[in-house]
């Protein structure tokens, strides 16, 4: 953090030699306190907090009107992107860390904080999530346009319940990947919709099992405010390989997470700060298997609904 | 601030009996550090500021991820909202306080934290200047479409000097106000192009003056999300009487300013938090002039430039 050295009586610091100007000591509060009788308690404490830091920024760094306006000529930029194939606000939010961040609080909060057994770890949704893929049959290729550089990998595993181990059947398995391009069906008209998405169940089981590309690393879009950011942050935009997962049901807590190839490039700089240690997989060579060249076993471990 | 009482280790607070779970302790410091070697100082350091703010808010408040992308859906509602005639994301920002308080940073580092004689106080420009308004000439009006329950008041006053006191010339002051329905001209298809603005010039002794309409108050616009977020405080969206002034040549600094009605409504609890007491003004009744039934003296002084 900027000049954290030395805070003075108004909250501002004083690290360089240049006296810094004394800004209105009461104004946060006059702001906060203007929060009315009937706002809900959560929105009163959430509001009060943010307003803080929003304005404590603002002083501890000496924003201009300027600099302030910069930024909300690209939030405003960022809404003008977004539609429904697209969210840039939620991008922006991701290349700083706040998405990841969001899911650990989330999940951490969904667990509990004395869990003591080994869930699936969660990642970020990302922007590309669709609500509609149509559900599919166990063993089902999502594979609709074959990439010539494509290879194809046979993935499954066995979902079980966190605490038993027990397998659980019904649990709906929703995959999504890019293509070997770096884009995902709704950004690429040349791709069949729902191309590399598709929806499974568990069998009894707790099977599900599916063909897939191997993924590949990709920039994430950087035509807009995000990519301007990265620009900005001296940052590439690439995010390592990965595969997209939402799994659960009724009884079991959707889990969202992301698995990422342990092979891949960037897994220590991705671009949004997802990965976990505990999401590397290995894609296998395989030659029992006449529809894949790779295998890829991933299980995942639910928690019950409380 | 919510639970500000026991900050713990990793930066939460435990003020409840509930124990709050535990965030890696690494994670924002690993964010900031992913700035590249050829970011500018200015922006890895204000960078760094906003991500550890935007963190300690997410962490301190338990912020879920539906939380988070209700914010984000507002964020990008507010872009899709704004165009030429419309800032919202600017708005947005006015109910937080956020551009009252850089406009207050950036004039106090404007005329530096020493500055020991007294220029007139600035206020937020607000989203509905026009860059573009036509210039006039002295004693002119500016109303061009006379509402039936319309006050006019002859405004004048002469510019000075901050330091020195003499009057300058060749200042240009660019006046705006709204309609007494409470609407500028570009938000009302009734209204004439530029009406309620002028843009005038002081002659040798400083003088500066014109026809305009004693304010009113009058909402925000309340049909976005800067409303939405109005409601959910419990806060109304007025704003009370007030005409917007910017004044300032090639030698002396532009001030932005409001001036209000006394009188006024809203004076306490302006949506937007821009009233300063230095800015309070009086309209007095008139029978002098023939032209107006109100009169408004109003001097500014102005900062030379360095």
């Amino acid at each position: 953090m900027v000049n954290d050295t030395t805070p003075s009586a108004n909250g501002n610091s004083n690290g360089s030699t240049k006296q810094k100007p004394q800004y209105d000591p009461e104004f946060t509060d006059s702001v906060i306190s203007a929060t009315g009788p009937n706002a809900s308690p959560r929105m009163r404490s959430v509001m009060a907090s943010l307003i803080r830091h929003v304005h404590d920024f603002a002083r501890e760094n000496d924003i201009t009107i300027d600099e302030w306006m910069q930024a909300v000529q690209m939030i405003n930029w960022a809404g003008q992107m977004s539609n429904e194939r697209r969210n840039e606000s939620q991008l922006l939010c991701d290349v700083i860390g706040l998405e990841s961040l969001v899911d650990e609080i989330t999940n951490k909060l969904l667990v509990g904080a004395g869990a003591d057994y080994e869930l699936t770890k969660s990642a970020i949704l990302g922007p590309f999530f669709r609500h509609d893929t149509p559900s599919t049959h166990n063993d089902a290729s999502i594979i609709k346009n074959m990439p010539s550089d494509g290879e194809i990998a046979y993935m499954h595993g066995i979902i079980r319940d966190a605490v038993t181990g027990k397998p659980i059947e019904n649990v709906i398995v929703d995959i999504w990947q890019c293509s070997t391009n770096g884009l995902y069906e709704q950004q690429d008209p040349a791709q069949t919709e729902f191309n590399l998405r598709g929806k499974f169940t568990t069998d009894k089981n707790g099977y599900y099992g599916l063909y897939c590309l191997r993924p590949v690393p990709y920039p994430v879009p950087d035509d807009g405010p995000a990519g301007k950011l990265l620009q900005l942050l001296d940052r590439h935009p690439f995010r390592p390989a990965h595969i997209h997962i939402i799994a659960g049901n009724n009884e079991y807590t959707p889990l969202t997470t992301q698995i990422f190839d342990k092979k891949s490039k960037y897994l220590i700089d991705d671009s949004v700060f997802a990965v976990k240690d505990d999401l590397l997989v290995d894609f296998k060579p395989t030659k029992a298997n006449s529809k894949a060249s790779l295998e890829l076993v991933y299980d995942i471990r639910l928690a019950r609904k409380s």
